[in-house]
């Protein structure tokens, strides 16, 4: 069996014991995060579904898709705060273009040169990029609220990064 | 109190109850879905955290970033399985380039027209499009496991599309 062959026999599972969910009102908070498996926004901020909408990429970058996806939360879903958390120990932290390419180029022949995958240098400086480049879109509101948090994967905390 | 701050206080209260976390381990899988506060997946999917990656952009769209996302997934996460999630009643799906142009035209005086919101026409089109699209990336191997599937709010469901 598949590992999505379990997580679908999961699914079958909980929509028998817990019928039709009843979302919570949304709280108008969009989270940009990582794609990493160890963060659970709704485990580590405590809401529940219904409750904040969430953009994940490798790196909880403020990519040009992150920014069409806040700008469909802004237009469509009535946000009006959005929080980017990147966090410690992320793999982007520890690669570079140069490794993901070479990989790629090693087992698929392919030649990947043109894709910057983002790779991290400093987190504190990848996190106050991301958060300019969010407040600086012409497509979001001025007093869209847009603040920046590493979590800490050591601990399980957030704190709030420098503007 | 900013929406934004009331999870901190709830992230601040968790991390004093739990502690350190410890992660499960990873299951090779990444879940591509949309950004909509309903959908849960380690809910509806029942996984713990460290066991699966999550990519979520509105729609839950086969984008370059998303591509991005999967390839550090594959290269430096070991995923050997890829889930596309997308979901009835999306706002994607009542929507169009236009009303979006427009409410940023409108409110802001900005002018959109160069950017693809992707709004999806239908769920099954747009599912088959994009399993079609990562899995024909030259930068992905032919043996990842591509697999799309539609999230039923109603019912809290999954169903598998068609190839």
């Amino acid at each position: 069996m598949s590992a999505i062959d379990e997580l679908l026999a999961n699914n079958r599972r909980l929509v028998r014991s817990s019928g039709e969910p009843a979302p919570a009102q949304a709280k108008g908070v969009v989270v940009l995060t990582c794609i990493d498996a160890r963060l659970d926004p709704a485990r580590f901020l405590g809401f529940e579904p219904g409750e904040v909408h969430v953009i994940r990429n490798a790196g909880g970058r403020a990519t040009d898709d992150a920014l069409r996806s806040i700008v469909v939360a802004t237009t469509l879903l009535s946000v009006q705060e959005v929080a980017i958390i990147q966090h410690t120990q992320c793999a982007m932290l520890r690669t570079t273009n140069g490794t993901i390419r070479a990989a790629i180029a090693d087992e698929l022949g392919a030649d990947a040169s043109g894709v910057d995958f983002l790779p991290i240098e400093a987190l504190e400086r990848s996190l106050t990029d991301d958060v300019q480049r969010i407040r600086s879109s012409p497509f979001l509101r001025p007093s869209l609220s847009v603040r920046g948090f590493v979590y800490e994967i050591e601990t399980g905390a957030l704190r709030e990064g420098r503007d």
